[in-house]
């Protein structure tokens, strides 16, 4: 990598020497269980009452006190020294290896990550129910798994555009997004030193990266879509797969024939990937070389063990457009490209909208499951309403938790700057704050095993009025304490039973423990 | 009233002369709809196409432009001289009019406010599914309706604490919510010119406003709980039935017996309210005085059409606690007092949670509409999960938009402050607009008549590129314009077709508009 690269990384702000934030999360410390010589990292919160909770931790070694990081040379290639099976029809994928009865060593892993079965994980995966988005060049990462069997996951979105930001902001936003919860980033950058970027981001990324490489082919060819070609798109695939990407996002959905679907929208085409195919199509007058290449990709993509992202490029892009014939019938295409990509042993989930009203968000799910064998289902949002940019972040989130109670698998988080612009450090954070919300709200309602831990402990130390506890086992440690210390800064508020909302007099809590104690007096004695 | 309450009014920040922030809400005017005589006001955005949306509006005269104003003066008192019938066996209400089959002027303004018809206000009100909250002492208030069959409103609580905030900061709390969409306000204020500040809020209030008596009463004996009579309550309820409070939250249900029901809870009892009363049950060992004194209670409210709101005192306060026994036995007192606050033709909603995980969402409703006959249902989110402090604001809009599409009238605002202290005046718009956000998906959702009007022209203008439309037709237009500033601040930026999000090359929606030129031709030639 260049040093002309990394000097901009290490203007990072707020981020020391290293270039980019890290060290424990306030009130955690960094651990790992060892299960059959496997390192699951955990985040132990530390309370004050002597207790703990060890949490699900997507941050990598940045949060571990005692690694040792270097940008340049990258995260330790930890998977480079598992197991590896020996391909099966020619597809060393985990797919593959699933439908074998093998349990691989990322099986292992993510099952010991979320407190399942290993079995369980081989059979969800066999079934195509659940993806272990892992390409073999990208040994740096932890293993993890989309399905909706298990807790639902979320992907921030980064990358520059050809207006604004540079690689180390990037680097910066995918350790920031992954320090608050981000389960996969996607790296969606479209200006120059694309190709750099990402190889900063796959080296030092823990968690799966996920691309949409038509934007780098468009990088290629001067920004023309008609100029694209299937064997430029070929090529920029093949490149990025070296490269160590995860996941790809394919808009090979988008055919011919949809396009007249999308002309009396009231928003058209919104998805990057399909106006550009659609562009494609119409200038050519033939059907996409994404769809008829179908089957030379899933080649590519089962000897990296790529997971496809079908992308939905048509996706509603206002709740005018929600659920219409356009939307509708591209995910029938993505359901016959699910069994071509599955035949070949690759991996497959489904992307989702998008702008959709609550009351035609179940519908979603339903048909992406009946259309598309079960595949994992991968929403952006959706936001349930038009009507508020600078807050879609909080549009989606409603969208978002109501269809992972569905059985949606992966929600790509929005942040307050989608519509508007491109977001910054802070608003990456609010996006993944937001969406681990939605995600963590479903997780509750599916009754995952471990979910309520969380919310329990957080409750009986707001009950105990033990501040710092709750600061600590909040998703954003630092925020509520910054809150809290805004009308009560004083250390002793730490410990007070009351805070400002209603002041000492007021304070249900503090009556609600009296109470409890007479009541357990009145209980004892028998009385009435 | 006092000339050092009025200075500190005008001590306000940003707010000019006045003393609170007024002048038109960016790229819209104050206009009124001229319906048999009753000025029927609204917002009017105007777009550059030459279009227009005319929007609900609660801002009242602070958004007018003409309006002439005076805080000191208060808001004129319109309602005064509509025509006011004869009570109907005592009780001189909404409900008792609307079952004699009159149709107040209330109820024609607010018919004409949504656009519905009068006659369908009138019989909801007087099936008791709808209330009208407009005390005759106030009568500078613009009627408004809260009801299933109606959009979905949202109440922002303001009030000051003992241990922070100043009257001329709540009333410019009451002008700023109101401003960003608040349907009613609540004063809760605890602090010391407790009446003083309400009767400033009252005075120059334009929507309904609600207290909670028993917070007034415990001031008066000096924050002991145990030292409250029915007759200091009732003292203090008339004082403020007299100063035009529209709504009081009354804990009528909190008995006796259901107190060792929260004994077992993680969060115990976490109302204000609720606690107040459990500890006055404990320590009296009897019933509380709210319950055996109901019909008096009743007397008073019929008199000046004072709206009960019922309030939840065992609400659950985490999501262990939710929809647990102590919860539905209060609920099943609530329905009991709400057959006797019909039989005086007193106006009746009831409070809800609190904290509900999404699975048991719908429960709350369905329970609720059995057990009160359908009254209203006012609902303080719920959130949907407790591991988000400082987000709290969103962890409750998910929640809130759930409940109310399944048939929540009005949602009670949470701020991302809940839980760590008091809301600023910032607080206070966020929380309103999260609630504007879940309130209009449930209204997009419940099919309002008029609620995709507005999804439809900010998506129209989005797709576009109308930038200048787009911000003034959403919730926030200043912050929706400055976060496009941020990255592409120049003027030529407002009709440029991208914004930095994609930047130039990439914009879907610029191809998209290509592609339908395109398909348009196409199509027109019968082409392939």
């Amino acid at each position: 990598m260049s040093t002309s690269v990394n000097s901009a990384v290490s203007a990072c702000p707020e981020s020391g020497d290293l270039g980019v934030t890290h060290g424990p999360i306030e009130g955690s410390t960094k651990r790992y269980l060892d299960r059959d010589g496997l390192r699951i990292p955990q985040r132990r919160v530390h309370l004050t009452n002597g207790e703990h909770l060890d949490l699900y931790d997507t941050s990598g070694p940045y949060t571990d006190a005692d690694a040792d990081l270097d940008l340049e040379r990258g995260l330790p290639p930890t998977r480079a020294n598992w197991r590896r099976p020996e391909p099966v029809d020619g597809a060393a994928t985990q797919l593959a290896w699933a439908r074998a009865g093998v349990i691989t060593d990322e099986m292992r892993f993510v099952a010991a990550r979320e407190g399942y079965d290993a079995e369980l994980v081989r059979s969800e995966v066999a079934a195509g129910r659940a993806v272990i988005p892992a390409n073999r060049c990208h040994p740096e990462s932890e293993p993890m798994i989309i399905g909706k069997a298990f807790a639902v996951k979320i992907n921030a979105n980064i990358g520059n555009s050809a207006v604004t930001s540079s690689i180390a902001e990037e680097v910066e936003k995918m350790v920031w997004a992954t320090r608050w919860g981000a389960d996969t980033i996607m790296d969606l950058s479209t200006g120059k030193d694309i190709h750099l970027t990402r190889e900063w981001i796959v080296r030092n990324s823990p968690v799966p990266v996920g691309t949409v490489p038509i934007y780098q082919a468009l990088e290629k060819v001067g920004g023309d879509p008609t100029a694209l070609t299937w064997e430029l798109y070929r090529d920029t695939v093949i490149e990025q797969a070296e490269q160590g990407v995860d996941y790809m996002t394919v808009h090979a959905g988008v055919l011919r024939a949809h396009i007249p679907l999308t002309a009396q929208r009231v928003t058209g085409i919104v998805s990057r990937g399909g106006a550009i195919m659609a562009a494609w199509c119409m200038e050519h007058r033939t059907e996409s070389f994404l769809y008829t290449h179908f089957a030379e990709l899933c080649e590519i993509f089962a000897r990296y063990d790529i997971t496809f992202s079908l992308g939905d490029g048509l996706r509603p892009g206002s709740i005018a457009d929600a659920n219409d014939a356009a939307q509708f019938a591209e995910l029938r295409t993505l359901g016959e490209l699910t069994a071509i990509a599955k035949s070949h042993g690759v991996q497959v989930m489904i992307e989702g909208p998008g702008h959709v009203p609550m009351h035609k968000i179940t519908e979603n799910v339903r048909l992406e499951e009946e259309l598309c064998e079960e595949a994992p289902f991968y929403t952006l949002g959706p936001l349930a309403t038009d009507i508020a940019p600078a807050y879609d972040h909080i549009t989606s989130a409603i969208g978002a938790a109501m269809i992972a109670q569905a059985g949606t698998a992966m929600l790509c988080y929005v942040t307050p700057k989608e519509h508007l612009g491109l977001p910054n450090r802070d608003d990456v954070k609010t996006g993944v704050i937001a969406y681990k919300i939605a995600a963590h709200a479903a997780d509750l309602a599916k009754g995952h095993p471990r979910a309520q831990q969380r919310d329990d402990a957080l409750s009986r130390a707001r009950f105990e009025f033990r501040w710092t506890d709750q600061f600590n086992l909040s998703l954003d440690p630092d925020t509520a304490r910054e809150f809290h210390d805004e009308t009560l800064p004083a250390e002793p508020a730490k410990t007070a039973h009351f805070c400002s909302m209603c002041g000492p007099k007021f304070c249900s809590m503090r009556i609600s423990a009296d109470v409890r104690k007479a009541a357990t007096v009145d209980l004892t004695l028998g009385a009435p």
